[in-house]
């Protein structure tokens, strides 16, 4: 732990990698050599035409996009794109199918459903909290696209593979996981990620479309709700989250120059979540919500035998230095994120504390 | 000018004060004791509820607002309020007016009529260039609401004063003198601007709305469409762009406790603006291109005797670290802005080399 700074286990707005943080202070009152901060500089400039650039090219690279995809930036979250998605998709009429894997997945139904699409739930874990990720689903031949959530924040669950579906393109919200590991993107037609747990803070949603995708955008919709508005002007239809998008493009720099791209991501992170799981696996004390084959290697969802105890526990482990360990609002218990930037000496620190606290309170 | 700085006379993103951008850095990996980044701070901790009802309660003293207006910071910058408008206001009938004074009202327009709104254009000052404020409006009686742009960035013009509009509440876009001058806001139902001129980095708009305008939004529309939303939720339905509003608050703090309040801001604005009209009034060398009660005291645009003039005008500027100066690429010319983090200081690096300019060239 470096002098005043805890281990962040938040769920998002998450930990980001120190060495970027570290370069957005050096450089925050003289941005490249322009004289003027990351957050003065026009978004017509130079300046900020290499930032976003990089950040497109580097995303490119890391995912293997190909120029089959744009990679745009938009703000309002993943949210916006829960309404956005069925706006351009849908208007025309068509079909989609949604999996219903948690809070996330249900807020992006019931958007479909306020604006009166045509959408069906194909399959839903609510029958047990939500508990693991459906399989065998039937999906229906010809849907526009199959949304689903790659990651689940709150119910600590994952898909580990993605389904087969038909050759519906995947509309998936990606903003826990996405970039913590390679990814088969043919499979996709929409990969959208809020920032602030992966890849940035929070302010800037990014949106990885499939090119044929922005065939279906209508212009009777408003234009700042136009996938095909963002893809036209590279983003910069009006003034972008420029220093959001400048902290994307640090870390998608870090990915690539400093951890050395997604495979070696991925092998840290199940590294990372392989040592809590096994502590649980092992242990009487603590144990997972998630069904074993749906565990996410994101957000490590757990409980302690009484309440009283994980009380004890989150207030006990914020005195050591290790915050944002209490689990949702929505489900209480505990939960660790521990996303990219999360270290293997923050890992160190839990398990420890966690190790010392079941001795006191086993 | 402090070491490696320019005097940046961007249109937005633009200059932000000095001490705010000294604040940021200071505390960028440790911020308010969290040991944590305020990039990386839960938007759901007493931080950030902090950091956000600061920016509120200073909001509301700057400008007077009493309780009758909410503060709500949504993102996607003006461009996404030229939809949201009609959407939230229109949509169970009734009539807005709107006042053409450049680029941004017109997209404002074009906005409400791609959603086949029943709006009318009362006022433009097209047939001049927009190179003024329209006077002497018959608006629509009954309007739902009528729409202006406070102070046009490209245009270099400003309403002095706002219109007898017999009631009806006036919605304006004040992205680019919000904060500049004390309101009188009893004629507003809205206000809304985005942050990146002056009061913050882009990436959000501030929207003040009077409490009875919400009672219009309808259910009917995507959640993160409707003023309600934001309004029932401090503006956290979602994760907020944390950041963002975290600048904005520093910003209100710097304009209470270093300014001195709107009064105090407004006379150092009229000074600045002053000294540069003068210079035009005098010259046969510089002249403004709006006329002169519509003047802007943001944004100052002026040509020369010639385009390669002015191409000169803004590269030498440029070496003498004075950086910003061409007007924007739809009028060609100069420009220099100069919202409140402008200081005096660098308006008289300005004066003195127009003058040097205008003994080499005139």
């Amino acid at each position: 732990m470096t002098a005043n700074r805890i281990f962040n286990f938040n769920a998002g707005p998450a930990a980001l990698p120190l060495p970027v943080l570290e370069e957005i202070q050096a450089s925050f009152l003289d941005f490249a050599g322009s004289g003027m901060s990351v957050t003065e500089v026009s978004h017509r400039s130079k300046w900020f035409d290499d930032v976003i650039n990089d950040a497109v090219t580097r995303t490119r690279r890391l995912l293997g996009l190909g120029d089959k995809f744009e990679v745009l930036f938009i703000q309002g979250g993943a949210s916006m794109q829960f309404c956005m998605i069925p706006l351009n998709f849908l208007a025309g009429g068509g079909t989609a199918d949604y999996v219903n894997t948690g809070t996330w997945s249900t807020k992006a139904i019931k958007e479909a459903e306020i604006q009166g699409c045509d959408i069906k739930v194909v399959a839903s874990s609510e029958d047990r909290n939500f508990a693991y990720i459906p399989k065998d689903i039937a999906f229906t031949p010809g849907a526009t696209y199959v949304h689903i959530t790659s990651n689940n924040t709150i119910k600590g669950t994952q898909w580990a593979a993605f389904p087969d579906t038909g050759g519906a393109p995947i509309v998936s919200d990606m903003s826990s996981d996405i970039m913590s590991r390679p990814l088969d993107v043919d499979r996709f037609g929409m990969i959208y990620a809020g920032a602030q747990k992966n890849i940035g803070p929070a302010g800037v949603c990014m949106v990885i479309i499939r090119k044929d995708m922005l065939d279906m955008v209508p212009d009777t919709i408003p234009t700042m709700l136009r996938y095909s508005t963002f893809a036209a002007k590279n983003s910069m239809f009006n003034t972008p989250p420029c220093f959001a998008i400048y902290t994307v493009q640090l870390i998608m720099k870090w990915l690539e120059e400093t951890v050395g791209g997604l495979e070696k991501m991925e092998a840290h992170n199940l590294a990372k979540a392989g040592r809590l799981y096994s502590l649980f696996d092992e242990s009487d004390f603590y144990y997972g919500t998630a069904d074993k084959d749906s565990r996410s290697q994101m957000n490590v969802t757990f409980r302690l035998p009484s309440e009283d105890l994980e009380q004890a526990f989150v207030a006990g482990a914020l005195k050591e230095g290790l915050g944002g360990l209490k689990g949702h609002r929505s489900v209480g218990g505990c939960r660790a994120s521990i996303y990219n930037a999360t270290t293997m000496e923050a890992i160190d620190a839990l398990i420890g504390f966690m190790q010392e606290f079941e001795r006191k309170n086993g």
